[in-house]
């Protein structure tokens, strides 16, 4: 097991993208959805501007000490009349650079984003992850999650 | 099997909080987490304000014939740079009028819900729904959705 890493997490500025989507599509599900090529469709900077204009979404990346791009996570605040009008933290798109996994980066990004909704007065952070993903299941357990919902998606 | 309903689809008003609630608190698994108290605790309506000065987020109701109220659901547009930048719509907080389930109601919610995501650009829809509700799993099955995910959450 690699040593520890520890990370600065900070938010994604546009010069991250690339790097973003390179984490995005080195993944058995994401290598199938992503678009890796040089230029990068333009889709992906409109989305990056959606993202920025949002006062609810944090996208943010994990940089190691030597300023490199390990991780990326993505974090909205969502408000809602439920359990009497509390917000609820909604995590997506967690990703480790595969040279960087097991050393905790995925680990100090969750607890930040488990953090800051709690900061933000969230009562509830949720997630969904792929059921083939028995590992992140794990982790997520680890970090005091449960498995207590049935994700269910419709593509089109 | 009751007849179907025909409802209409608009956005909830603040003097619809109360009815929302009621119904939220009308569940299994809501009525422990609600206060259907008279005045309502002052934490929905804030909540309801968030909600409003949200530009992506909707929280509609169901009105039926009378114009009485008979469900509620609530979607989100969420951009991120998966899926080569594509948004997604998040589905939450669906419930009908316990005096008005099986009519169809729940189902012209959600396919609402499905193809406002889908004008909008999204090229997937998501919820979470408890485990134990194995009826609203199948209901969603109906409609394409697909049990793919483990949705994984932690309550502060």
């Amino acid at each position: 097991m690699p040593a520890i890493s520890s990370v600065t997490i900070r938010r994604a500025r546009r010069d991250d993208v690339g790097v973003i989507v390179g984490m995005l599509a080195d993944d058995p599900l994401g290598c199938g959805r992503e678009r890796l090529e040089q230029p990068l469709p333009p889709s992906y900077f409109r989305a990056f501007e959606a993202l920025e204009q949002d006062p609810n979404i944090q996208l943010v990346v994990a940089e190691d000490g030597d300023g490199a791009v390990v991780g990326c996570l993505q974090l909205c605040i969502l408000p809602g009349l439920s359990s009497q009008g509390a917000s609820r933290g909604l995590i997506e798109d967690v990703r480790v650079a595969s040279r960087c996994r097991s050393r905790g980066i995925g680990e100090q990004m969750v607890q930040w984003a488990v953090a800051e909704a709690r900061a933000k007065g969230c009562k509830l952070v949720e997630l969904l992850t792929h059921h083939t993903r028995v590992d992140a299941q794990r982790f997520y357990v680890r970090l005091g999650f449960q498995p207590s919902h049935v994700g269910m998606t419709l593509r089109f």
